[in-house]
């Protein structure tokens, strides 16, 4: 068994390049702005996962798209304002232009904003399911993104761990629980909840809810070791943005706080907990295993 | 029968006041800068216009309370982005510093995401109704937020009103048609949503529906008539900002495409069109009639 499955990521594009968010020319600007950025590749870890649970639970993944790709629209719109001159101020992502550089910094914000908004629309108007069962979902896809996640999570690290320009992270510096804490609202939140919006609209025992929930978490944090450290061993190519740019942000990472030998064990025993969380859930986990190992062995 | 209804305002005020968005210390700044804006204070003409639609069609004002604060809570953050330096610049906002005066324009950014956030999570988790109901509610709110909404509109203004400083809005200018859609986007379809969620919560006869949708577009229309119409005649006091900014921004108004006079029948005509509708629903809209002869009377 191996191989991310790219038949759920290709199911996941499809989805994505067919959507259209505006009727009237006025708009056409914007929506091009949006697709730019939503378009513009990536493995779609969020939604692949999304669909992935959905068939481990039994259910087609065709019947979690809007719930997917709206995971995904939110990711892409943190993207965009993530990059933006007054928080990373990064010109590159995935090798293109970012957004502000492309489109000018108003339209950007907009463009961050609009994708927010329709990720709610898509959702509302074209995720079936239980009625009940969608608000609760939705309850948890969003709070996965506010204050209590992704946007929390954003925000301690622009005000916490972004040092100014040559300053090195210090003793006094915030420490590697602060990271956890952050990164777990930052990534490992929104990660978490695409797997656990799919657990909710579908019809799980509470055990095996217990254990996909455990492997979910635990995977948000093998992402962002990984991503540390691929920010320090990557080449630019690879990565599609100059490496060692979290160095230069003086950003505390798993690998400044930890050195890169100890932060590649943290990475091996967060795969290995995945893994058996989801052995414990008794299913056909198959291709959750696969994106497990992905995330784990990736280059970018 | 006069007077803005103040008992509804203040339900408003006393339920936005008790909202609290963030439970740990890491993220209390973010939190802070939300309700910095939040509670600047103001009439709270959308919250309080769903809660005079649910008296209107029988259903307690409480009841709506978390889908009325959601529009406000999104109408908050439009407001700090539109402030914004790569939108329109402003410093002031209801005679305070704007969000990223006061907080830095990194946090005002993630305010604005936040309270977004926010605003659907307190829907999801808080909002009771038939199920069905409270989605496409909800479906109805984000569309008027999104691409075919505020968003939208805000990217039609920054990109086709907003015309380099010194220049004059001339006969190659947008014309009076597309001043209409740009607004009708922008302000009028929160507006209109803030009526149009009520009535798709409650049990409202398709008669009913229709006069009190045709009552929600007219008053989406009289409001930015009025507001184009303060920028020009409002004392900086009176408004919290200073007066003429329209102009040094070179935006087209209704008082430059129109010239003041016009502008006022315009408002007063648009005004009996609201009343007219009103009288149609048939129904106990004291309240709703009272916010549109504030709505076209205003000073501020």
């Amino acid at each position: 068994m191996s191989g991310y499955p790219e038949d759920l990521r290709e199911l996941v594009d499809s989805y994505l390049g067919g959507l259209r968010f505006s009727s009237r020319s006025a708009t056409e600007g914007l929506e091009e702005a949006m697709r730019y950025s939503l378009l513009a590749g990536g493995k779609r870890i969020r939604p692949v996962l999304s669909l992935a649970t959905a068939r481990a639970i039994g259910v087609e993944p065709e019947q979690v798209l809007p719930a997917a790709a709206a995971i995904e629209l939110i990711h892409t719109y943190s993207l965009i304002h993530d990059d933006l001159p007054a928080m990373d101020d990064d010109d590159l992502r995935r090798g293109m232009p970012t957004s502000h550089v492309k489109h000018g910094e108003n339209v950007a914000i907009l463009a961050g904003d609009g994708l927010f908004a329709e990720a709610m629309r898509l959702y509302c108007e074209e995720q079936r399911g239980d009625p009940d069962a969608r608000v609760a979902a939705l309850g948890e896809l969003v709070a996965a993104t506010g204050v209590t996640g992704m946007v929390g999570g954003q925000y301690v690290d622009v005000t916490t761990f972004d040092l100014p320009p040559g300053a090195k992270a210090s003793g006094e510096a915030p420490d590697a629980e602060a990271l956890r804490e952050m990164h777990a609202l930052k990534t490992g939140r929104l990660i978490a909840a695409s797997v656990g919006v799919v657990l909710q609209l579908g019809d799980v025992s509470e055990a095996a809810t217990i254990s996909y929930r455990r492997f979910a978490d635990e995977l948000g944090v093998l992402f962002q070791i990984v991503d540390d450290i691929l920010d320090v061993t990557g080449s630019d190519e690879e990565l599609g943005k100059p490496s060692g740019s979290d160095e230069r942000h003086g950003k505390l990472t798993y690998v400044s706080a930890f050195g890169l030998d100890r932060a590649r064990e943290l990475a091996s025993e967060s795969h290995a907990n995945a893994r058996d969380a989801l052995a414990e859930a008794d299913a056909q986990t198959d291709d959750l295993a696969r994106i497990t190992d992905f995330i784990h062995t990736r280059h970018t």
